[in-house]
């Protein structure tokens, strides 16, 4: 999945994000196949040792930034998750069956493809890579829900380089994620699946942008489907944006061309729509340009 | 019904409310069979000796708190009842008869269960007791409509302990509160099914807090659903949430096992999104995590 | 129609209205029948000797308020009417006549009721009375489009009693109603029928009633279907509310015990509802009572 | 199409909008068949020589005004019209040949009428002149993305009268319409066909007006169907309103007829808005008669 992910990205030399919870391959095979940035997505363990070991094979293998994840200490109780039966690995039910029997293309690459393992931590734990474990249950038992700003710093200073902490979403930890020595935050809710009530990325990049825009970088997290979306985001003070389901849909839906697809699209909306606003520079694309609905 | 709440209260150590109206056990007989906290919700009727001897009793029979309810001066006018023809006790129509035949585990229940009668005011009055007589003419022939301060301030001297009173939803009427005694305030609207166009509860929570909050105990009462439900509550300055048809629902859909199940989905929500609010205890729980909807 | 209207009101004591255009029956015999008090609703026409004539009559017959209505100078385009193709009086069409043919008794009433004929203004002019003109054309024909402030102060002085002005929707005309006499107001849109985009009625009371509430008397005329609006608006600043299509809707289904029922119904809902919000009179019913959405 | 659209508005003494790539009939054929004002719409192509042609043909021709379209610099992404296979000239596919099967009438004027061709610009280039392309296509290889306010300066200075900015939205870009030359502007977001998120024409209008209303005309184009929406354009401080898809829809639905009827109800409804609204003359109608959601 992610070899198929990465063929899309090499063509459009947009950063390439792995977490290691979802690779299905080595961390040391990753600048193999793709020659784009690289940034790690890591989570705190209970057992420091898996964390520190994973730092050290990113350096190793010529990962360019560093990402901790803070918005899953504990997982979210996805509840539509429990309906339809989802987990990862896929489970058999009924439900799921008659659902494979529908798609029958997915299926067969689930077959025939690679096992899915947590192929990064098999040597550190046998937890979550018996095929019988969800994930969830993997988050559950090895993360650490007790995590602090203390273990974010040990992070930070043990990366020594391009660091961010994902699931910053207010002023206030924005300002200490500059305390720590990050150089940037990704304002996330992981997706809307953690937490039931929590805002919206998009519209808490404002305050935090216009509070600490000049002393860290901003990445928006979640939502983002169209090249107005991304202009929105930069136009409230983000540098950049990260998406998941978008590409993962895409995939889904049609393998690599899909990918490539949605990444053609992106650029060709970002650029007909810059156009469109009058802008001829990022530097014009400031909040001037964006009305809040009250 | 009552014994089954109580079964499923007492894992959990929550706070056990008897209405008056609604049990089907004698006032002495609930410090048998819970030995958490129990808390008598009362109603100020036309002849004050069955408000006296209700206080009395409740004593006696070792309650912790009294609470006065005083959003049920009058029935509201509750249409939808009057279109299924619900009352309490329930009377036989063809629809409801369908009703009840498609559900027969309710009925079964029902007819063998105990027979519903306002047990612990059969002696004071013959209103009410009889099976023909439903809850809300009880309402509106047994309570004074007229019930003003003095009669509240009455009854929270006579009880002479932490005392709540039921109803109160604004910041004027939380300091009258106050001056007569009172140690805390259930902010209600009856469930919404009272006075129709009243505000909800949540609503009111934080302009109240912010005014007395220091002076009395808040609890929210009413739309309570989920865990995040009750921590948006205590973020906006309530000290605990109540809920009625929350437990009834589970009890009807479930017995005991409906309830416990119930308490355990509270207890592990309010945990989990604790952990993904950040928030490490009931102190960070305040109202900077909360934004309104503009 | 208007018979079995007035002995639904007889009984309850409340305000008749008459307006000239609906009435088929002769100023002068209201007073034989209704024995409260009694307003009767002018329009301005191009032939002023018409207004003069209708003012005078309803002085001798007693009545005991006049009401100028300015929000209807021009008919509104009532698109729905063109749709139905409904009339006033009723034109057959195949529309109309299976609307009619489900509703036989509607159809018995008219066809045995009395001729509709605008009783009080035939010797004045022989526009209207035909029964193939609708009211509408009676409008467009005989109302005065260029009607001032000044005609509405020479009716205003000529009657020279409690003189509302139906139709003010700001408080810039509101003053001026007091400056050319007037003792009260009526707020409408005319039941939303006229003007398109017009506010409710309701969203005006309060800035009215701040400005003007002293020196007039402000009725609340449009969307009055419960005694919480009526409750509401009173606490916005009225001090009464009017209400057509609700008189209308409850004799058309249920003739003059329809009407009798809906009076019921007003008088237990603000009782009881007065209650409910802790009001024991008029004066605690204020503006400290409304919460107004942001 | 265009003559019947002049029939209609010969009638009514509206302002004529010629824009070049819709026309089928030449620029000097105008003035022989409407003798009412008209405005030349005119797009800024990458070949100058074009530009200047058509402004040099429209001072000649007799147009009155010049209209420069800045808000089409590139095609907006119409995904509708992709899924309907829409295009200009039509393309037959399976959905549009069953479309046009519904509506033979519509099919006997495609095929009988004018052949549909750049008339205009069929001399200066045989881009888009040729059947087999598409409007969108011509836009985007013609068209100069890069235009920019030096440009418009051009052409305004070219023409040397009445000359409007087509897609003005802020009050900034209206401030540098006045520097360069502009008389006026026209509000518009191109029928919201264009920039996915752009806001309505009628939000910005109060705000452009406030600024700069006394130095420019503003005209308000998209979203206008009816007489009270040209009454709030107004009153919000526009001097006009133009509509595009309001016409097409008449004539599409009616021929002239359907155009002749659109116009008599727009002019009814302007003038019994205005009674109905109070306002003897256009002075009257300003910012006082609005109130904005909030």
């Amino acid at each position: 999945m992610e070899t198929k992910l990465q063929q899309g990205q090499q063509k459009n030399l947009i950063l390439f994000i792995v977490c290691h919870l979802w690779e299905i391959i080595l961390l040391e095979e990753v600048s193999n196949i793709s020659s784009g940035p690289k940034l790690f997505q890591l989570y705190v363990h209970k057992d420091r040792s898996i964390s520190d070991n994973l730092i050290d094979r990113s350096r190793r293998s010529g990962f360019d930034a560093m990402c901790l994840t803070v918005d899953t200490l504990v997982a979210g109780n996805r509840e539509k998750d429990h309906r339809t039966g989802f987990t990862t690995p896929p489970k058999l039910t009924l439900q799921s069956l008659m659902s494979f029997a529908m798609r029958p293309g997915w299926v067969f690459n689930y077959l025939t493809g690679k096992k899915f393992e947590l192929s990064n931590v098999k040597k550190k734990t046998d937890k979550g890579t018996n095929i019988s474990k969800s994930v969830i249950e993997y988050i559950n038992e090895q993360y650490d829900p007790a995590m602090g700003w203390k273990d974010a710093e040990y992070c930070a200073k043990k990366w020594n380089g391009p660091f961010a902490l994902k699931g910053v979403m207010s002023v206030e930890d924005a300002k200490k994620a500059i305390d720590i020595g990050c150089t940037a935050i990704m304002v996330s809710n992981h997706g809307g699946r953690q937490l039931d009530g929590s805002r919206s990325p998009f519209d808490q990049i404002k305050a935090i942008s216009d509070a600490v825009g000049d002393k860290l970088e901003i990445i928006l997290d979640g939502g983002v489907r169209r090249g107005t979306h991304v202009l929105k985001a930069l136009a409230a003070g983000a540098k950049a944006c990260s998406f998941g389901k978008m590409f993962l849909f895409s995939l889904a839906a049609g393998g690599q061309e899909g990918v490539e697809h949605l990444l053609e699209n992106m650029r060709d909306e970002i650029n007909r729509n810059m156009v469109l606003m009058g802008c001829k520079n990022l530097k014009e694309l400031n909040s001037s340009k964006l009305i809040y609905r009250k």
